[in-house]
This record gives C-alpha cells, sequence and structure tokens, in this order.
C-alpha cells in the first residue's frame, strides 16, 4: 500500500471519532506497517488537516494512550459562523406572537448545528465530563453533535415521565419564557452517581430551565461541569445560573419596525 | 505543499460533508492547484477510502455536479452492527413494566447511532429526498445523523403545539403501543409544499405512528419516499405501513423466563 493511501486512511477512521483515542498498535495492525511508519503518518496526517483547519491529532501517553482527533475552530473560523448566525437570527420573518422566535430551521439545519457543536466542543473539551445533557426537544440535534464530537454518551431529559423511561426522577421548575411551572424528568438509568454533565441547550433567557437541568442533575449526586447554550437573550440580565457560554444574543426585538438585536459573545473560546 | 497533505486535506473536506459536491474548482483554488493533480488527487482519496471501507468518492457532471462522499456499509459490516445491535436488545436488565423496553442508553449513544444511520443513509441514498422526518424524542438522534450524512434539513415532529413553532397543523392518531390517542403537530413552516419525506424512527409497533407522520405529511400536498426504524416488532404482523425498512426485528419478549428474541433483517441493502 502507498503511503498517501494510508494517511488517507488514518485521517479518515481519527476523524469519524473525535476524541476518541487509538493506539498506534491499532494501526500497525490494520495495515501491517511499522510503528515508525505510523508515527510518520500520523505526522503527516496532523499537517494534512492543519490545512484544513478544523482540528488537530493529539497524543496521549500512558495505558488509554494514544492518538485521537480533537476538533477545533479557529478564532476567524468562530467569528464568522458567529456573523452568520447572527444574521440568520435577525431574520424578520422569524417573528412569532408573543415575544418568540422561528428557530427550528437553524436547530434542524445538521451541517449548522455542526458548526455550532464545535465551538462547545473546543470549549468543554478539557471538563473529563461523563455526559452531555439537553431538555427536548430544540435542543437535541446540537447536544448530540458535541456528545459525538467528545465521545461522550448523550442525556435527554424529557418534559413528561414516559413508560418506556422506567422509573424516572421528576422536578418542577418555573420557566419565564412561559411564564409557568414546567415539569422535567429523567430517567433513573441515565445518569449514574458522582458524574459531571455538561449541559446543552438552544436557548436561554432567564436560566429557568437550566437551573431545573442542575437540580435534577443534584438529584443523581452529580454536577455540571459546564453549560452551553447557542443563543443567550440580554434580558434578563440576571440569570438563574452562572458560568454559561452562548455563541450570540439577543437582544431586543422590535416588533413595530420589524428589528430583531444579535450580537456575538466575545472571548468565547 | 506535498501530495500527501493535499490527499488527506481533501478527504477531510468531503467525508465531514456527506453528499455535497465539490467542483474540481473548489479543490484547485484552495489548493493553488491545477485541475488535472486535483483529478489524479480525488483517485487517490478513494483508494484510500476503499481501505478503511466506510464509504466511496462519486462524480457527478453537469451544472450541479463535482465530487462528493457517499457512506457506505459492506454487508458484513451491516451484520455485525445488526448482531451488536440484537444483543444489547436482547440484555433482560431492559424489561420495564407494560412490555416496555428501555433503549434510550442506545439510541442516545451517538456513535452507535452513528453506525445506524449510515444504514439508513445508504439505503435511501437515490431517493431525491428534500427532508428527514421524526416525531419526537428518542428518534431525534438517528434521524438528526439520517439528516446529516444525506445533506438534508431535518424537520421534527412535536407531540404538542408549541408557541415558538408559530402556526401548526395537527393530527390525533390511535397508539397501539400506548392504546390511546395521541396527537402530532407540525410547523407550517417546517415542509415546502410538495416535497419528499424520508422518515425514520427509533421502533415501530403497528406503525401507528407513522402512518401519523404520513397524515400530516400529506397535509403539505407532500408525500413520503422512504421509512426507516431502527427496530421494528414482530408482532402485530399487519402493520398500518408497508414499505419500511428495519435494521434488526424485536420478537417474543418473555418476562417470566427473562427472554428478549431479536433478529437482523436480512436483505436490507
Amino acid at each position: 500500500m502507498k503511503r498517501t493511501e494510508r494517511v488517507g486512511s488514518i485521517i479518515h477512521i481519527l476523524t469519524r471519532n473525535p476524541n476518541k483515542a487509538y493506539s498506534l498498535q491499532y494501526f500497525c495492525d490494520f495495515f501491517g506497517a511499522a510503528k515508525s511508519s505510523i508515527s510518520e503518518d500520523i505526522k503527516t496526517c496532523n499537517e494534512a488537516l492543519d490545512i484544513v483547519g478544523m482540528g488537530r491529532l493529539e497524543t496521549e501517553t500512558g495505558a488509554k494512550g494514544g492518538v485521537k482527533f480533537v476538533p477545533h475552530i479557529s478564532k476567524e473560523a468562530l467569528l464568522k459562523l458567529q456573523e452568520e448566525f447572527c444574521e440568520k437570527l435577525s431574520d424578520s420573518s422569524r417573528m412569532l406572537g408573543g415575544n418568540f422566535l422561528y428557530t427550528s430551521d437553524i436547530f434542524f439545519d445538521p451541517q449548522f448545528v455542526k458548526r455550532l457543536a464545535t465551538v462547545f466542543a473546543v470549549k468543554f473539551k478539557d471538563c473529563q465530563a461523563d455526559y452531555v445533557a439537553t431538555v427536548e426537544t430544540k435542543g437535541i440535534p446540537l447536544a448530540t453533535e458535541v456528545a459525538y464530537l467528545l465521545n461522550l454518551p448523550l442525556v435527554i431529559i424529557r418534559r413528561e415521565a414516559k413508560i418506556s423511561e422506567g422509573s424516572t426522577v421528576s422536578i418542577n421548575y418555573f420557566s419565564g419564557s412561559y411564564d409557568r411551572i414546567q415539569r422535567m424528568s429523567l430517567s433513573k438509568r441515565a445518569i449514574r452517581q458522582n458524574s459531571k454533565v455538561i449541559v446543552i441547550d438552544d436557548f436561554m433567557r432567564g436560566g429557568g430551565s437550566i437551573s431545573g437541568i442542575s437540580e435534577i442533575v443534584s438529584e443523581f449526586n452529580s454536577s455540571i461541569v459546564g453549560i452551553g447554550v447557542a443563543i443567550s437573550s440580554i434580558e434578563p440580565k440576571k440569570k438563574k445560573i452562572d458560568n454559561y457560554t452562548s455563541i450570540i444574543q439577543l437582544g431586543d426585538i422590535d416588533f413595530e419596525n420589524k428589528k430583531i438585536e444579535t450580537l456575538p459573545t466575545f472571548d468565547i473560546i
């Protein structure tokens, strides 16, 4: 086999399985090649990935060591993504009644969601998290992608306890957006005790729903180690939670003049 | 730039954007290389991808032409996936009351879901579909991945009409699994008229929920061109819909002896 093909194959295997470590031995066996050749190949893979600029290979030593693909987004690519996102969200045809904006087309566009997910995968890569959690429904594709990029299982908190979830833990919380008490439920099988959880959601206004997630997670003696929301609302300034990361911010929605104010969040990564 | 690195970069760009056509000119501009060199590179990329066996590059001519990565799964890899899936599902600790099995761990495992999604992406690649649709909640990660692999937008049908969906179309249908009337709703903005839709779900018993999706899709003068469910139940034999593809089948659940019967579906692709 030619070296070029081997390098191409290694790139495909590693980038398809982000944050999953493969031993050099794995590739030696796969290609029937010497360790020294594979080491050389990995270097070349990294040079190839640098050109595209969407991630790098990192080598870890030790028993669980090996080489893995770690997604990355450059500052320029992030700013471009934020500008595109702001432009999408500012489209006045999104305006619905009751201060709501239609955003399903954005959060159900798998390619766009993958780019947003990369931001959180970079932000939270060193959190040592065990799970990525979200509450149904609109943030699920985004959370799925973040979980995939971080090589973690996904946890979906339901609005209602379902028979197919087995026994569940439920809590009530106040949602400012809907101005009423809401309920969320999580299967007792979904999270091991003493885990670390990253929370991902599409939108945050006052933080009620994320503080609900925090409460339900603490029922599992587990804690939140990162919070990422795609869009945060500037108002109310005082949120029920601290230390969240949003990609862009939503300002005033002026229904009369059909203007939606948006701005990128700076210094995310 | 060395040729090996260029090949590695091209593989990364194409495989990260499945079923999206890139013109040769795109790569000529990106790398500052001649068309003849890029043509050679594409051939080498294909040889590299053949080694890994998870997809191939296809070249289309014409105005919308270009080269694209088309995911693939070999018959052997499919059978291995099915066996793994059957083994997971047969685990008796999944048994819940009321003839239900706990499957969230399977459907919320992004890596496993990506493998399942590849089966449907291969099956439905020539459907000329405009959307991939599912009804919340458990099939969303799978449907997201299928949509991603086919380069299509995702449509999520909700159980309840939400303010944030704007005006919606709603229908009632009878769910055999839950033995009651259920409701589903879809935003009027979600699907253009006269579209073709692939439906993806995690599980099908009698087909009530998918026939509900079919009904709601027809309200948009649109039609279903493919149905993929990860698990289909053998009973009832008579389903409310025909022409679906399942990856594995669920047979008898014997609560007393803690046995769950499963088998692969043959001749899927």
